[in-house]
């Protein structure tokens, strides 16, 4: 079972995304069908996909009064045609409520089949794919968790959960050691310390003035291969920037230990997903 | 000048998105930088883009005490290397609201770009491209209007402003007939009455009952033709459904009034911008 | 059953009632009430009325804990001395919801109360009565919805959801036909156009241009009905302005579709409706 | 000048108005002025008034980016024709803004000016003329406040700022002198104590218990003369209970201190009151 | 049974609570205990104690799906070693609200306990021990309610609900008298009139005015008892300033009805409570 | 310059303590003064203390109108009678604010006060003073904020940025070993690893099985030795548990990196502090 985020930091989302659409009612509905009419329908796959934000549909659909039951899990990979979910209730309730979980489902389902597909272009080496903090304004627990659901990992959640050195902080400071050194006597006791690099050189200072990890930032595979041997051993490396489907096996064959990607949940294109009625 | 959304609906995404990437503080900078320290940066495009979200990234870096000024503006076409806008201040301020800023820009300019390309691709038929309901939850009225900076139109805004009998209401009420008669007679007399339909008998129905425009479901450019003939001159004609770049100058050849395309705010790719720091 | 407004949009009015009423504690009744003390009462007209409300009522109550019973539904005529519901719970929580859940129910009763007088003023002749957006400020949607318990229809909801050209647009567009021309190519095409008139040339250049309403403008009936001759079967009627008990059945006379009154949401006197404490 | 009630207790209604009536955006003033044509515009009273409100007006008009100047003070009685306040910004904001400033001010100016009736109909007797708790939800301190620029007082705010036994604790704690007793040694040592009495007995239970005011609840004005006297020099009285303009004099007459009025902000019609637009 | 304050007025506060501790997650429980496994535990007191706050407790574990089960009641003593509470649920769920619930249980407990011991210091004097209004922002009512558990009474609870006349007022109206009879005359009719007086002579002048009590300001407890005497039958009388457990008893035996202790809310020591895993 | 949190984590608060006292209005001022009567007021310390939350206050008088002028900085030192700050403004609004703002003040100022003593008690030991979370819930930013003022330094902010694993994680996972095992194969990245020790046994297998640091519970100053020398030069150590100033001295000389006391925050003593007015 991959752990949701706290409910708190996404239901704001949720009834945000119904009042947007919904407004002040749903003038087709209630027109044209009774308030009593029941409904009942089912949530399909259109394409191959992994799930994700099955919960998070569900909280939508409850919002106003219809029920979702899961077919499945969040993780599961689904074929074209595969049921996901059935919905049940008013039929205003689920007509008002379709679009805004399926606009969620399409997303969260889209980021998780787009992170398998680069989870699986590495599984034979040891490097694991990461996302970064590229993320849609308003929908980062969410866009997170979806990665987690196609297999990824978490890069830091925020600029309060892990530190990174990245070249601005260098100008400021004077360098990759002083740098270093001073977030060790200043910044917190319980963060890790990742440092940017673009050398060999600066990857070395990082190294020797205590840095845990470096972030090997947009080069090429055979150039990050001298970063990782550099490092082994003694701290993580990440390599970072222009990393695309048909480049991250070589990436990845350079034993670096995470891959992170900006596209997993900027550009992850949305998964086809329909509600289907059933008889009333 | 393209009308932005009121800012009272956007606002909470933008102070939602730095509170989930600033947290309770940027623990890198913190250690650092010291507060006072000013800076001074530019955003620039990394690729050809149409803008669209300078006053969104504005208002961003606005909350932290930051100042940014544009260089272009939205609706505009930039290539790569070209200048958005400059920001000024805290040098603290603009690393805490750089990540946010862009992440809104990266987003609304791929919405405003790909809507581009779509306009560009019937460029010499009648039709408009408009947009969809498949949007991001919370993003709605940023995300139509990224579409209006590309050059697009703006189907409905939800549920509330614009009437769409759809399958589903057909079954409830038995057929077009009685549910464009009902709906004249029972809903908002300020809203038109729009019909999804599958065959030529049921567009002919919805023309005769007194529909203003018919959506042509999911049918291919031949077949769409026979609508738009059927439909001439009486009402509004628009094709949805599987409409991609590469097929939609054909659909526009029939002769619709409208495509709307649910890819251009779903799966719209990111553009690639960044902020730059420039001397201190 | 007449739909109710989504809850999102009237609840927190509810808690703003009982906020401002209750502030941090009832303190007669926490001097005098033990908390466990249960209480049972009545809620009865004291005036003949048409219901509308109980579900607010009811909301408001459930907040603190109490429980409300319906004993009649809303668009019910009532006399003096029925019985709209019953409310069980702790005393302590009935009294301290009693009086923002009155205030809630003599508002709405008294609008549908004074709907349905002049609904039934126009008995005899086609025209629908409907309310204007002169509301309350916060009560849009409860104040629409009682209309529509007392018989009257709903004018747009707001300036979103219908296109009204006045008097003031037509001076920054140069006149009727322009206006209308420049609303049709560039306004939203779900909203049908609707024009403000003050004379037959205005109303027959709205006309032409495709409108497909007219508001005729503080106009005796005499000269309403003229406007209405002109229309006739090409374009809706709106009569609007000065519309009084009085004077509406005179108004209906002329054959207009639409006539809308202010006063039913502005002016409409409260109901005498009052909560009686049964025994325990 | 009369005091405004804190902001921050009525900010809330100006948005919820504002968002309510405008929702998405103005889609008439979208489609037909440019966003940057400027406008002119004077609020003027349509018959005689006591004006209340303007500094709420301002506040709407200032949330839009238009600014109100005052042409008069809240408390002035105005004439029909008189001017309130000039209002200049963006011609779309100024329309965007009008029907909620206006619904704001026809509603308090309603209650000023029906406060002012009252009060002029006791002119010549000592007894103060007092609001209830029977107001608009959401709207207390507004109306409260308008009841003062009519020349009103108010009764308690709420249930926690005053102390007013009424049937239903007499009964739970057994008799008036028992319950004035009770609230005397349990209660807020800050809160005078105010008995509903019915009858001259429990009067004079009341006094003697120690209460410092009595309501005298719903007597013909010579009953309520026989309470006065018998609490004359020693507590404060209130009338209430079936008050109206045309026998509120002959209420004050008997020497009454205060007379609560439940219709100054219930059932108070609109003022009527518009917005002229100026040459641009 | 000691009443809690309005719910509404304090939940925000658990909810603050819970987000700042917890934020995007319990980042070392994601990691070790799976999401199913059951907890158990049991929250005691480390010291004896008054209990104060476990409904709040109760809502804290609440949010996050644990069950509070009370093994005591608010403003029962308790020994060390005693057991308040039990708590079951998810053993993540409970490790999230463990921190945020014994934060609220040790200050509300520390202020009960606090409390109590200063009642017990006056257990032989007429005197009853009161808070005042300097408590934790955000903690009003909560840190109000502690003090009733420990047997103390409220002082107003804010600017609103008691009318107090300090040095400031008078210098602004010039004088103790007008003082007294501006404030009678244009303040609320239910709120008692205390003035704060340092001087006989001020205590004088403020009782002949009609003041309904004085505020001893700072004495010794020698002087406090010429205010005591002179106000004796007329007004009631409040010592404060300089209170502590050391000198309070000797205030109480000047015959004082009232005496106010800052240090109750703004300086009680925390109370030591714990929570301890039962058997899983 | 001690850095402030971001002003979005702690300006509700200050809302709440405005809300909470003012309520709907100072009766007492409103009564007495003018709203337009200006005021002028310093605030100044009644006792030697370390100043914090000058910034906080500044917000809380700005909120109501009023201007606070710093007279000394958050970290300094002042002595019986300093000035902290000037405040000018209508008089009614400082009234409004004085008692929020001070409360906010003399909490921040204890918290800061009691740290330096705890840091001078050890200032010739390289141990640091840290906080806990046994904080104010909805003060947990502002809190150790008062701390960094005060010289000591932060703990984890909260669950989410750091890794603690403690007795009841240990019993779950089945020891020590594999519990730093799991958490730095399935737990951020980006977060140190601390354990929670009882036995020497402990603490070598935390260090063995990689742990970044130890927190020595709840032992006595000679045991603490054993600890920091089986750890020295390979983890840090944190000693925490029924530290006092009395003690803490002793607890610093065995060598140990950090001290934790949760008495920084959960029973500092209020600061006194007052505001007077000034000539007007």
């Amino acid at each position: 079972m991959i752990a949701m985020p706290p409910r708190s930091g996404w239901i704001g989302l949720v009834d945000a995304g119904l009042a947007e659409d919904i407004g002040p009612g749903d003038a087709t509905s209630a027109a044209l069908l009774p308030p009593e009419a029941p409904g009942h329908a089912r949530i399909e796959a259109r394409q191959s996909l992994v799930l994700s934000g099955l919960e998070v549909a569900r909280a939508t659909f409850e919002r106003l009064g219809a029920e979702l039951e899961p077919r499945a899990g969040d993780g599961d990979r689904l074929d074209d045609g595969d049921e996901l979910a059935r919905v049940r209730g008013p039929a205003q309730a689920i007509l008002a409520g379709e679009r805004t979980a399926l606009n969620f489902l399409q997303r969260l389902c889209g980021i998780a089949t787009r992170t398998r597909e680069f989870c699986d272009a590495v599984r034979d080496a040891p490097a694991e794919i990461v996302d970064t903090r590229k993320t849609t304004p308003g929908w980062r627990s969410l866009e997170k968790y979806a990665v987690r659901c196609g297999g990824g990992g978490n890069h830091r959640l925020g600029l309060f959960d892990g530190i990174l050195i990245k070249d601005n902080h260098l100008q400021a400071v004077g360098g990759v050691a002083p740098a270093v050194e001073r977030v060790r006597a200043q910044g917190s006791r319980h963060l890790r310390v990742r440092v940017e690099v673009e050398t060999l050189e600066q990857a070395r200072e990082a190294i020797e003035a205590g840095a845990d990890a470096i972030l090997i930032d947009n080069q090429p595979p055979e150039s990050t291969r001298a970063f990782v041997e550099l490092a082994q051993g003694r701290v993580r490396t990440e390599a970072s920037g222009g990393i695309r489907l048909e480049n991250v096996a070589a990436v990845a064959a350079t034993g670096v230990d995470e891959i992170s990607v900006g596209a997993l949940t900027h550009s992850a294109p949305a998964a086809d997903i329909a509600l289907e009625w059933l008889e009333r």
